[in-house]
């Protein structure tokens, strides 16, 4: 899948991520410092493999035999954690090199993020590193943990090894998830890293990393900015076809990213997009901080949903209210239940129970509170249904009604357990006793099943997994066509442009477009008044209209050269000489071709649709309705190129006034299928011509029977992004 | 201000909210049954006035000498808990009556929610109410507390008396709002009441006694549907004037609304209108379940913002990115910091630290916790600052850094509280240590002022602060406008059009709006094609539109009623009798009066103006762009009629596409003053005409000067609805 393919070699970053012998550079016995700290994690934490304090002063460092250097080591080292100052790091990757570590972790800021005399250093980190053949996580990190391996370098107190792996360019937000997690009580985590100024390895490797560990089973990231995106996209596709990635990207605001990039330095890019083209890749976004550990935990723990059908198991007509309010605003459905499920339902429930999705059991379960989990056996019995959410108080039975409920509600817990067990759709489930954690919910929580705080939250877990079971089904739509033969005619053309420092013209756009079978309407280049004569008899009282044609005007309408409803000879002339006066006085050195003539389309939807080169993630593709859709409203969708056909249909699909395209004010349906056709036609000519820098169809009038392009731009690459992007 | 003027006379509801003696109908020895709970609540929470159990079969309950009936008390009752099934609850009303009871709470289910002969039931019960002078709170309730008095009717444990006010139609919600506070270990309640079906007692009343209630510093409601949604708004205006009022609505969506519906059968009514209406009284509505108790309490113990400027203080980058992200999606701004106030954070913070807002110590409290709180203060001290959010581990540094912090760390908490008492603005905390509770933040929560769990909270808590501040300040243009004078000669049209059963034709509704000082293009309305000659002349060359006038027809286009961009006394003819022609043909009995002739209208932006008379909130402005933006986008906001000044301001302001009234594609701004002004003539006008039911502009053209309404349509009342409305 995609164009470039990950080596099939398993990650070098396994080699000093989960290493067997560890050197702390700058080990101290001062309790403030982090070289002590480290210390106090790998020796606390029992950590197996050979660990080597390195500084000139100590003999030994909390029991541990001290070296003055690393030349010194008596045996070969994966690891070296530098805790010195910036100005220190080259010597010593240069030691580091010679002593055989494989990866260094760089923990002083003082680099690229504090301006042009950091940058410089950071330039020659760089260099040493990859001189003496050393890996570099950092600078200006927080340092990494393998709890699988008992490596635990931040000396973070009560974490649990688990199985979410964590990349974060925020130190807080690690501890704030371990923190939440101590909380939680059940959540481990399996390796963290935090990725500094990604000098050396980016996002992109990380992940691949975690993809491969055996003990991560979810991938989670806090990302504020990705040094090569179109790598990481790629890594990504890879990984979350095996297992889910969790990201949440700051910056989704101006405000963020102005925030952000005084803190990482990195560039932001758009936010839209960026989510656009990671959830094209597979990967589960959130957009909320407080949602990422629930949601990596619930995409970790439960199977993913077949569907968007959910089946609400409440105790209490509120909350069953917000759940459905939740569960719509997230995309999802409630299932419509089967006759024999609501049958089966009535047989065990009191009858002013309400059957209808979301189920109420209005009081069934106040004596008997395991009800609830014979409720959700039903439920996923049922073929409509494809997930199973209980809201409400299970848990809080013996507390609320009586003691003596205890038992039956354990036994209604273990009943759940084992229903996950045998059920392939998931059972989400919220109760609002989670904040005292009751006996059952603790129960089923160690079993595997957890139990969410908030309504909010559980619905966030909800479409987490529905999403990923959507993306993992559309499989097969996930192929992306073969890239089109490019025409050596129109690569000819292309040639020309660049040699003459031009864009294409815009007959040569849509020639371009008509090779590759895209519908642009039949027109006309004029070059003399005198073919005005044939133009007119040939299309009668159909009306034309008429734009200049110039490598030297951009602006054609503000240059006064568009005519538009022309209808015969003499105002075809009229208008031809009203364009040429009006060109040579608004831009008096244009070099004319002429002008294109054409008879006025029929009315329609306006789309649009463009090509750009992102500096971080190369090609991608844009769609959205024209004029004040795009303009004010900002209503677009991403993609990068090439495009599956899933991902073209979905970017049809995610605009918001796509109502529109389904005929509005009595109007006709648009053919959706045509827009499809031609988002992917666009997208395999973009990877056949490298040359083709941005192309801007816009409008494009769509119609319920196919589309016409009506206006083409395409600016000639200079060739310099495409190098940088393929690297 | 509004219409109804709610009486200066204190609530009744206090007679049996709090009341001094309390009849339990239907106690029981039972211990699964509510009239044991309910004796458990009472005896052991230690409730001080009398207790009565009425049980025929029982001497004794729970210690406390039982009588056979109501019939026997001793002493008056204030409160009657009725416990009993449904069936038996009307004769029981009668019975509270002649034993002088004020108000009687009624659990049982089985009322109008059940269907007809629920409905029956209930109607019966609320006559008996009636006859017997005696309040009641339900049917279909949870009950309802008084800790103050401690009158624990829900037999709730360990719920802390404290001064969140609760209304909650769902007992759920109730339950997971006191197990919420309970791991908060700091919010106490006032009084709890679960309103049920509203058969008697509403949201409107509820909400005016917990405003006068002196135990009540915030009153929080959740609610299904209100059953006279306009005395609600009074009283909500009153209210929010002395204290915060937190409202979650549920029915946000399509789903939601079905469910709610099928829950307490409540009419759910447009959510969008809803929280528009609820805002403009000053309401605090919250989005989300989970906000619901951070921001109520946040509003409890925190000052109003006077303004939208935060000043974010981080001990990391990464968190004060998602807190910048989260302040600019809720609205708020970064402050612009000024020097003096960078100066003085330059002297007390290292030199990395980032001293533009969000300002980020980058190290410099690692060793002295207690500079954060040397920093709010100064923070406090710049007039650009309306309120100060601390992100990151305060709290935590004596455990992720060395224990020796904590004497530091404490009393920089010392100082952050007695900052929160010299300052007017507002200190909102956010630590990521939140979940594990270590003693700096327990003080301060303890002091009063809360820490968050998450940022996403602590922001809606800034946004709620700010919102109110803003409401607040805003008090002088919350005078509404007096009413415009009938005038006779329009009273006329409409008792004539009421007479002849018909809506106002448009010359009609055109004129009311003339005379009341609304621009209205000049037309002309010619009954005789021997007319149009004179209008030929007077317009010259101008386009003119021409439209038919009839009561018979609705839809002019589809009738062919309407011509546009005429010329000339031809074309008026021609014109003319197509019109003619054509409507007889579509509408073959239509009484036509003739045709409007006016000038084509000028190109602006199409906007709409409508009130409708809503069931629950009585008449109802709506304003929004034209076409597609109502239509698809559905991007309009609502006021409840009459409108301040501040309501009309806020409404053009509240458009998601309001970038196009300030001018997009090099087009000149909208004059927005005009359509101020328009909407607050509308809304002084349906003031003035009772007999007006509905009212459509559609379109208004509004320009850069003024604007032009080119439609009208008037819907004449035929007087039900208002009755309905101010019984």
């Amino acid at each position: 899948m995609g164009i470039v393919t990950s080596s099939a070699a398993r990650s070098a970053l396994h080699d000093f991520l989960a290493p067997d012998a560890i050197a702390v550079v700058g080990a101290s016995q001062d309790p403030t410092k982090r070289g002590y700290k480290a210390m106090v994690g790998l020796v606390k934490d029992g950590y197996q493999g050979a660990i080597y304090p390195i500084n000139p002063k100590a003999d030994q460092i909390l029991g541990v035999k001290a070296y003055a250097s690393l030349a010194e080591l008596p045996g070969p080292v994966d690891l070296a954690l530098i805790c010195t100052p910036a100005p220190s790091v080259p010597e010593l990757l240069r030691e580091c090199g010679k002593a055989g570590v494989k990866g260094a972790v760089i923990l002083a800021s003082g680099f690229g993020e504090t301006g042009p005399d950091g940058a410089r250093l950071e330039q020659e980190l760089l260099m040493a590193a990859r001189e003496a053949g050393v890996r570099v996580v950092g600078p200006n990190t927080s340092g990494m943990f393998n709890l699988h391996k008992k490596v635990n370098l931040l000396a973070l107190d009560k974490v649990k090894p688990g199985d979410i792996g964590i990349v974060s360019q925020s130190g807080n937000m690690l501890l704030s998830l371990a923190l939440e997690a101590q909380h939680n009580g059940q959540v481990g985590f399996s390796t963290y890293v935090g990725p500094g100024n990604q000098t050396d390895i980016g996002f992109d490797d990380y992940l691949r990393y975690l993809g491969e560990d055996e003990h991560t089973r979810v991938a989670t990231l806090y990302v504020e900015g990705f040094r090569d995106g179109r790598r990481f996209l790629e890594v990504a596709r890879d990984v979350t076809a095996v297992k889910p990635v969790v990201v949440y990207k700051s910056g989704a605001t101006e405000m963020g990213q102005k925030a952000a990039s005084s803190h990482t330095g990195a560039l932001a890019g758009s936010y839209a997009m960026t989510v656009d083209l990671l959830r094209q890749a597979g990967v589960s976004v959130v957009q909320y901080s407080d949602e990422i550990l629930p949601v990596a935990e619930g995409l970790g723990l439960l199977q993913q949903a077949r569907g968007k059908r959910v089946a609400v198991l409440a105790d209490g007509g509120g909350q069953a209210t917000i759940a459905s309010d939740r569960l719509a605003e997230a995309g999802l459905e409630l299932a419509e239940l089967s006759d024999t499920t609501r049958e089966r339902l009535a047989e065990i429930l009191l009858p002013q129970a309400s059957l209808a999705n979301p189920v109420d059991v209005a009081g069934s379960s106040d004596t008997k509170p395991s009800l609830l989990a014979e409720c959700m056996a039903i439920l996923t019995e049922d073929d409509n249904v494809d997930s199973v959410f209980l809201v409400g108080m299970f848990g809080g039975y013996s507390i609320r009604f009586a003691e003596e409920l205890l038992g039956d509600e354990m036994r209604g817990a273990e009943s759940m357990i084992e229903l996950s067990r045998r059920t392939d759709k998931p059972l989400v489930i919220y109760s609002l006793y989670t904040p005292i954690k009751p006996p059952a919910l603790r129960r089923l929580h160690e079993a595997g099943l957890p139990v969410y705080y908030s309504i909010e939250h559980a619905v966030r877990v909800l479409a987490a997994l529905g999403e990923r079971g959507h993306y993992l089904s559309a499989c097969a739509d996930h192929e992306i066509p073969p890239a089109v033969t490019p025409d050596t005619g129109i690569q000819a053309v292309f040639e020309q442009a660049r040699l003459q420092q031009r864009d294409l013209l815009e007959p040569e756009a849509k020639a371009l477009l008509r090779t590759h079978g895209i519908q642009v309407p039949a027109e006309t280049l004029v070059r003399s008044p005198a073919d005005l004569a044939g133009i007119a008899a040939k299309f009668g009282d159909q009306a034309l209209a008429m734009k200049v044609v110039s490598k030297d005007i951009l602006h054609k309408s503000d240059a006064g050269g568009v005519k538009l409803n022309l209808r015969g000879e003499p105002a075809l002339i009229e208008a031809y000489t009203a364009i040429m006066e009006s060109c040579r006085t608004h831009v008096p050195d244009a070099e004319i071709e002429g002008v294109l003539v054409t008879p006025m389309a029929r009315k329609g939807v306006e789309v649009i649709v463009g090509v750009s080169r992102d500096p971080i993630f190369g090609p991608v593709l844009m769609f959205g309705l024209g004029g004040i859709f795009v303009e004010v409203l900002e209503d677009v969708a991403f993609r990068a190129i090439p495009l599956s056909r899933h991902d073209a249909r979905s970017m049809v699909a995610q605009i918001k006034a796509r109502k529109i395209l389904s005929g509005v004010r009595g109007e006709a349906a648009i053919d959706q299928d045509a827009l499809v056709d031609l988002l992917l036609k666009i997208s395999s000519l973009v990877e056949a011509y490298p040359e083709l820098g941005e192309l801007d169809l816009n409008p494009v009038i769509a119609y319920s029977d196919g589309y016409a392009v009506v206006d083409a731009r395409v600016i000639v690459n200079s060739g310099k992004a495409d190098v940088e992007v393929e690297q």
